[in-house]
């Protein structure tokens, strides 16, 4: 099967937990994001004319922030126009359209800082920038109809075309940063033409074969996954992002092509990912030494990266797989990246941003290490939002990813509906050339029962994805239990629905205590939580007179749910009762079995440091 | 009570551990430590007349190392003499000679490299390797009556005494890495000369009340404790040898002067150590970053630096505080550290040496970093020790504390005999201007039973140390149990000493299962396995299909003891059962209680890597 996207466009979220964060992102995020841009220079860069000795000189991924912000602003404005956000966005347009060079060179960085290094620096994230804008210039066009700056950047993607397709004058041959790779077969399917999918297929054919990729000195060429062609990765290695980015524009080849060998390493890669280098939050990147994935099993906890936009980038290669193959792990996969790591990227209050997010915090260390002389700190994570980053490619990832999230729920394959990621919201989505409307009610992801009700019908085949965590599952139309065909994660369903017809399925929401394969040293003798897509994690208030580490859950734990607030959100709580050893002064002692029971709260991983720097932890001894 | 150290010198080891271990340092070690030195040009470098574009370029701290392997050599000469090892020692300070100035100066490296340097940088090791210098000129006289050394090294001191103390010429005050503190005090022991005494208070004086203190760039000044007065220092920081020799010699002070306050801190300090910053194996320093104490409870595992150097030294100041206080707790901690991380340090087969002792070594992470480009690598001990360092200080360190070890064996105050560490030697001491004969006969630390036979009575007491890890303790004497007194770690006994007296004591050699203070976050939900006062730890030989971090044992697990030749030496074996986990394909999976048994092998610590490069832990799993 090849499947075909329903777009978000398609949808409207009406309500429950992405209404409530959309609403933050709209009402919050999307200026947060802009003012700090605005605050750094990035936007006044984009006017160009910087010399030596000005300030505010232009970094050469700031074309990118632009982009994305403006992408992620695009698709908040496809829902609801809005005058003053389309100001802003026409102004940063206008800058650019400025700022081109005759021959459609677009690159603030190049342009001010190094003209002459033009096509010269495969490290620079040049063809990134140009991929963003690409993906900036059709989500804009499609929000508004306002098509200046897909003109702009369609003259640059040509310019680019030529010189590093058909003349080959650049210095190097593939992209530092794989991004405009999976831009262009965006492009493609926009624009319907040919070029863009000849030149994302040049790239990809090329990445690994050549003799002039470099990369940083002291660092391999696994880094940007140059080291083999890329029909030939079976590992996931080097640059999370770089890395996933790559993987999801491999899938979109394989698709626009059936290329089954460039689709078996997709299927491998993923293997390789999920079975073996990703945390159980769905974050990737177990080093911060070149952002990367390390070996199978390296799951370290303090240390580990998983940034924002790596799971971000893991989930845009889910929704591509699960276009080639119907298998709910790619569903699965995706919801542990946006539900906990993607998420914990945020504030709840919608305005500071992690770009790493660890699986625990020991505020001690990073005390430590900060009161220490600079040669002599750790590198560690920061414990508490920010409201931007030098690189600050998360918060604007952030705003993209919210922003389209019901690009998550459905996908279409000949008459087949498939259902993967539950949400609410009304959509309209076409079968065989008959539009169907489905309208889903759900408080999913914390409750388990998602109605969708079917508001204009049509004969088809509706394909549920059932979790991997979930069990049993109750699948009922109009109220009566239903047999359908349960096959690798999805419950697939074939009648003619009616308008009015009403689908219900319950998943099982009781808190499940997970560990991890015995071959992740870093996890044995620890259990997480996890409740429905939910990893839940503790957070240690200073008073509690224990600690966090030490706590111990049983196998067989029970939990009670409760809610708590944390910025103007409810927040699930599941409570439960840990052991803790007695405190003792001495430092090594004969174990003493006695330990004492303390009353333990568990919230979900994405809300954790909304209460200020603690102690956490998201794995738990367990006995 | 002020004790005085009753020497090696007094002592013949006569048979059990270090009768072995000691014949196989002067039958391999010396000769393997001078060899590499010769190889890497630390000796020839003795020659001076270095020239910029000479290959051999002298190293800072050569000097020390030359100075440490003649010190190491003379206290296997003080037992043995030997004409060719005495020739080659002759040879090395017949070089230093020739090198010194007319003036007194002696370093090879700044009269070759940097003639107009001498005395401006505080960091370069100048005043350490005169320290090293002096201990060793010491021991070659005590052992062969040659002074030459020593009268070299007296020039150059009277040199430093005036630079620094009198006229305050040179361009800093202190030495940026102590030593030569407690070499000075040495000096003055054995010279009896009061100004040796007065340039040693000098340094420990003015450490952390000048302005003219300065470190490495980045680095603060608590690297070199100078960030306070050292009366006034409370918690140990910074570069643990450094800190080390620093506290002895403020030990060395506080005995000297009767000076409470330095006793107070140095009190404190071994507090701070052993209550919040020492592994289990006695080794300390936490982070490869400045070789350096970290924060309380901070006890990582796979990158623990524990540098063998460190606990030599932490083995010295242990020493010195049982001079100075009547407390088991300080032969406790010598030990720890001698019997765990001091010999960890060197091969079994004696010439391969390890600088780091981790407390867990995981071969797949070390491969895997060094697989990486050079700027993507985790910083990892070695997991395997190495015939030489570029910065070699631990083998010839191995060395002096090797032939010196008998001066662990006993104290005198007053007329009180203290027995601090067991050993297997026939000492002469004088208690109160009577000499006193004692044989001691012992398997420990592997065997629990220490009979110590009077050759030559008289009227004393006799303070046995009983380890804080031995529970009830049986004394007899003449084959009678004996009631006396017991007292912060010492059992005494006071009497007429008749000459064919037979005192046994013997300890309990269960081993012990014991874990960490529930602080000590890496190492919550883990316990490690003890003997006397060895530290057992657990390999993996390749073919087993476990994973030895996932392997639990029972806080109650039962041990039957075996043996097992390793270099030609017969080394214990704990052998129990562990659970682990069955293998699974999936990364995360709900907890599932069934555990298979296997037999697990423990072997003491310091035999650890002798067996190629294995998995290896310290701390299991237990329930």
């Amino acid at each position: 099967m090849k499947g075909r996207e329903v777009s978000f466009r398609e949808t409207e979220i009406t309500g429950g937990f992405w209404k409530e964060r959309q609403d933050r992102f709209r009402s919050v995020t999307i200026d947060a994001v802009y003012d700090r841009f605005e605050e750094t220079g990035r936007f006044e860069a984009l006017k160009g004319g910087w010399k030596e000795g000005m300030p505010g000189k232009p970094h050469i991924f700031w074309d990118s922030d632009a982009a994305k912000w403006i992408e992620g602003a695009a698709y908040f404005l496809q829902k609801k126009r809005d005058e003053k956000l389309e100001a802003r966005v026409d102004e940063l347009i206008a800058r650019l359209e400025k700022e081109q060079c005759a021959d459609g060179y677009l690159n603030t960085y190049f342009t001010s800082v190094e003209p002459e290094a033009r096509f010269t620096r495969q490290t620079e994230h040049e063809l990134y920038c140009a991929g963003h804008l690409a993906e900036a210039a059709i989500a804009y066009a499609q929000a508004t109809g306002k098509t200046k700056l897909l003109e702009i950047t369609e003259r640059y993607l040509t310019l680019i075309d030529r010189v590093f397709r058909v003349e080959h004058t650049a210095s190097f041959d593939v992209p530092g940063h794989e991004e405009i790779e999976l831009a262009l077969f965006r492009l493609y399917e926009y624009t319907g033409k040919e070029c863009w999918k000849t030149l994302a297929e040049y790239f990809l054919n090329e990445r690994g074969c050549g003799t002039r990729e470099t990369t940083y000195p002291g660092v391999g060429l696994e880094y940007m996954q140059s080291h083999l062609p890329v029909r030939r990765q079976r590992e996931a290695v080097g640059h999370c992002v770089r890395a996933l980015y790559l993987y999801s524009a491999m899938a979109d080849m394989a698709r626009a092509d059936g290329d089954k060998e460039m689709e078996e390493a997709c299927r491998a890669l993923f293997a390789d990912i999920t079975g073996r280098k990703m945390a159980i939050t769905g974050g990737v990147g177990s080093t911060y030494l070149g952002e990367a994935f390390t070996f199978a099993y390296d799951l370290p906890e303090y240390t580990a990266y998983n940034e924002t936009c790596a799971s971000i980038a893991l989930a845009m290669f889910c929704r591509r797989m699960w276009l080639l193959d119907a298998d709910g792990k790619y569903a699965d996969c995706a919801e542990r990246a946006i539900y906990n790591t993607v998420l914990s990227g945020i504030s709840l209050s919608g305005d500071h941003f992690f770009y790493e997010n660890p699986l625990a915090a020991d505020p001690e260390r990073n005390r430590f290490s900060e009161s220490r002389g600079e040669q002599q700190r750790e590198r560690l994570p920061i414990l508490e939002r920010v409201r931007v980053f030098d690189c600050s490619c998360c918060p604007p990832n952030l705003l993209r990813m919210v922003g389209s999230i019901a690009d998550y729920m459905y996908s279409i394959s000949g008459n087949t509906v498939y259902a993967h990621c539950y949400m609410e919201g009304n959509t309209t989505l076409e079968v065989e050339g008959k539009q169907i409307g489905l309208e889903q009610r759900t408080a999913y992801p914390y409750g388990g029962t998602v109605a969708i009700r079917v508001t204009a019908g049509g004969t088809f085949t509706m394909a549920l994805h059932i979790p991997g965590w979930a069990g049993n599952t109750k699948v009922t139309v109009n109220k009566k239990t239903v047999s359908g065909t349960l096959c690798r994660g999805y419950f697939y369903l074939e009648r003619e629905w009616k308008t009015g017809d009403e689908l219900e399925l319950v998943l099982p929401m009781q808190p499940r205590v997970v560990e991890a394969n015995p071959r992740a040293v870093h996890l044995c003798g620890r259990a997480a939580v996890q409740c429905g897509p939910l990893v839940f994690c503790a957070e240690k208030a200073d008073s509690d007179d224990w600690v966090l580490r030490d706590v111990r859950i049983r196998e067989n734990a029970e939990f009670e749910r409760d809610w708590m607030e944390l910025a103007g959100i409810k927040i699930p709580v599941l409570k439960t009762v840990g052991q803790v050893r007695a405190e003792r002064s001495e430092l090594y002692t004969e174990t003493m079995p006695e330990r004492k029971e303390i009353p333990l709260e568990l919230i979900p991983y994405f809300a954790w440091a909304n209460r200020g720097v603690r102690d956490m932890t998201v794995w738990l001894l367990v006995s």
